[in-house]
C-alpha cells in the first residue's frame, strides 16, 4: 500500500509559477521509485489573484490549505510600486498569514556552499550551517501601531512579543538540530546588551535546555558580530538559532555569501504536524525576469530536498541534493560557454542527475 | 586669540586606554599648528570604575561631561562572563545612557575602503559610503519588560518607539550629507513590508524631505536585502539612513567588508550642539589584548577626524585622513616582514606622516 502526502501548491507571482514547475518536475522523478505518492492541488494566491478578486488570503483558502499534509510555494508579491497594490502588501498577508496561521515556528534555513559555487567572499573555506529562526512571534507578530499619523506628533512603535512557550520549542528544536549534526555546536544570537527582556528570555532559556543536550556545545553572538563572523570565518558555524527578525536578515547574509540567493531554501515548519508545513526559496518573485525562463529554479528545487527529509523520505531527498551539487558543479567548470540556461533545462538536468544514482 | 574645545576624554576598559593615548597624541599634533586648543579632562568611566564604585553613570558625571564641547570615548565593558559584572551591562548604561541623554540623534559611521586594504570580499570594488543610523530611538529606547519571568508563562516584550520628530531630523541630517557628496544618492533601510507603522513613518519621511532635495536621488533597500547588498555590490552605496537597530547590525557588516572593526570610527553627534557630540571607536574594549600594545588605534585615530570636521576644522582632518591612509597603505605594502607594530608605534607613524603635509 502506498503512502499518499496530500500537497498544497502555490505557485504564485513572478517566476514562482516557473520555479514551481521544475520543482514538481523533480519531485516526481525524485520519488517516483518511492512508495510513495504526492497528490497535488494548486492554489491561486497572491498579487495576481489579489488583483482579480481583492483577496489575500481567506478564512476559505486557509482552511483549504489547511487540509493538506504540506505546502509548497513559489514566490508571491506584484511588481514594486504597483498603485493598485499599494497597501496590498501581500508577503505580509499571505506568506507571514501562512507562517501565523499554520503555526509555522521553526523557520529552518540551511546554507551550504557547494563545491565550485563562486562566493563574493575571497576565503569563504567549508561553509555549511542552518539558521533557525523562529517563525512565529518577536518583532513580525504584527503588534504595532501608530498615533497622529501623518502629522509632526506621530509616533509609531512595533512591538516585539516573546514567550516562554515560544522561545522554549524553537530553541529545543535548534538543540534537536544541532545534536544530529557533526560538530554539534548551537550559537544564540541575539541582542542581549540591548534588548535586555527578550535576550534574557532567549539566553536563560538556552542556558536551561544546554543541560538536556550536553553533547552540543553552546556559544552567544550579538547579532551585530554576527554579521562579522558571517563574512569573516563563516565556516565556524553550525546551527544558529534566532528570532525572526534577526533570522530574516542573516539568512539574506548567509545565500548571499553561498552563491546567492537563487540557491536558498527553506522550510517553514510545524514539527507536531498539527498543520501542514510549507517549503519555499527564499528569493522573491522578481517580477523584472518573469516569463522569461531566466529563473533559477534550485532553491525551489531544493526546497523540494527539505520537504522530502521533512516526511522522512531521506534516500529521496538525498537523491535530490546529489543531483543539485553535481549540477551546480556542472555549471561552474563548463562556465557560460554554453550561455544561460533556461529554468526547465536546469529542471531537466537535475532530473536527468537523479536517475544516475 | 585662539579657540579652546573642552575635550571630554572617557578611555575607559580594556584596550581603550591605550588607543586614545594615540587618538589623544594624534589630535594634539594635527592641531598643533591651527588656532585651537583642545582642553582635556579625563573621566574615568567603565567596567573598572563600576567595580570600584558601583556606579555606571552618575547625576554628577552627565552634568560634568555635557559642560564640555565634545567627548572623545575608547571602549568600555569588562571581561564577558565576569560575574561581578553579571547585571551591570556597562555598555548599555554607560554608552547608550551617553548618546540618549546627550541627544546623539546622528550616529555617523563611514565606511571607507582604504587602497591596499584586505577586504573578505574578492571583489570589493571601491567602497565609500556612510551610514547614519539614528541615536535616540527605536528599538534602543529601552521600553521593553517581562511578566511572569522565570515561569513557563512569561512573556517579554520590546517596544520600538519612532516619532515624527525624530525621524524626520535625523532623515533631514542624511539627506544634507547626501547632498554634499559626489554622487548625492540616499538609501533608506527599513523593513517596511513587515514593520508597518514604523517603516510606513519612515518611508513617508523620507519621501517627504525628497522634495526639498531635488538633487539627491532616492532608494529604498529591506534590511536583509540591504545586507545581500553590502556583501555583493558595496560600491554602488552612497549614504544610507536607517533606525538605531538596523543601524547597529549594518554598520558591523560596513566595518567587516572594509578592513574590519580595526579601522571602524564613528561620531555620536548632536548637530544643533545643545550637548557635547560623542567619537569613539565602533570596536570594543577586547579585554583578551588589553594592556599589551596589540591594539590597533587606527578606528580611534579616524574618530579624532571625525570630530574635527565636527568642529569645522577641515584642514586638520584631512591632514588626519591623509596620514592614516598613507599608514595604511604602508603597512600593505611592507606586510608584516617587520612584525605586528605596538599601538604606540601605530600612533608615532601617523604622526609622523602628518608632519609630510
Ligand atoms: C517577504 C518577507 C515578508 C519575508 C520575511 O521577512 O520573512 C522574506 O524576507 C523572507 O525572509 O521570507
Ligand atoms: C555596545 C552596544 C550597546 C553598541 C550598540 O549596540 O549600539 C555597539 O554595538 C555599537 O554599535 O556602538
Amino acid at each position: 500500500m502506498s503512502r499518499t502526502i496530500k500537497l498544497a501548491v502555490i505557485p504564485g507571482d513572478g517566476i514562482g509559477p516557473e520555479v514551481i514547475a521544475e520543482a514538481v518536475k523533480v519531485l516526481d522523478a525524485a520519488t517516483a521509485s518511492e512508495n510513495v505518492k504526492f497528490e497535488k492541488t494548486p492554489f491561486s494566491l497572491g498579487a495576481a489573484r489579489f488583483l482579480e478578486t481583492g483577496d489575500v488570503l481567506t478564512a476559505e483558502d486557509l482552511a483549504a490549505i489547511a487540509a493538506h499534509d504540506a505546502i509548497l510555494l513559489g514566490a508571491v508579491g506584484g511588481v514594486p510600486g504597483d498603485p493598485r497594490l499599494a497597501n496590498a502588501n501581500i508577503e505580509r498577508g499571505l506568506l507571514l498569514g501562512l507562517r501565523f496561521s499554520l503555526d509555522h515556528y521553526v523557520n529552518l534555513r540551511p546554507t551550504v556552499l557547494f563545491p565550485g559555487v563562486p562566493s563574493p567572499l575571497s576565503a569563504p573555506g567549508n561553509v555549511d550551517f542552518v539558521v533557525i529562526r523562529e517563525g512565529t512571534e518577536g518583532p513580525y507578530v504584527g503588534n504595532g501601531g501608530a498615533i497622529r499619523q501623518g502629522t509632526p506628533n506621530e509616533v509609531a512603535n512595533e512591538v516585539s512579543v516573546n514567550t516562554a512557550f515560544g522561545v522554549e520549542r524553537v530553541v529545543r528544536y535548534a538543540f534537536g538540530v544541532a545534536a544530529g549534526r557533526a560538530r554539534k555546536n548551537l550559537t544564540l544570537v541575539h541582542k542581549t546588551n540591548v534588548l535586555v527582556f527578550a535576550g534574557s528570555l532567549w539566553q536563560r532559556t538556552v542556558n536551561a535546555l544546554a543541560s538536556e543536550f550536553p553533547e552540543v556545545t553552546v556559544d552567544y553572538l550579538h547579532v551585530d558580530a554576527a554579521t562579522i563572523f558571517l563574512v569573516s570565518n563563516p565556516s565556524r558555524l553550525d546551527v544558529i538559532v534566532t528570532d525572526n527578525l534577526f533570522g530574516d536578515i542573516l539568512t539574506d547574509l548567509a545565500a548571499a555569501i553561498s552563491g546567492g540567493i537563487g540557491l536558498a531554501a527553506s522550510g517553514n515548519i510545524n514539527p507536531e504536524g498539527r498543520f501542514p508545513s510549507m517549503f519555499e526559496p527564499v528569493h522573491g518573485s522578481a517580477p523584472d525576469i518573469a516569463g522569461q525562463q531566466l529563473a533559477d529554479p534550485t532553491a525551489a528545487i531544493l526546497s523540494v530536498a527539505l520537504m522530502l527529509d521533512h516526511f522522512g523520505l531521506t534516500d529521496a531527498a538525498a537523491r535530490v541534493n546529489a543531483a543539485v551539487t553535481a549540477d551546480v558543479v556542472a555549471r561552474t567548470t563548463t562556465g557560460s560557454a554554453s550561455g544561460p540556461r533556461s529554468t526547465a533545462s536546469v529542471g531537466d538536468a537535475i532530473v536527468g542527475l537523479l536517475t544516475l544514482e
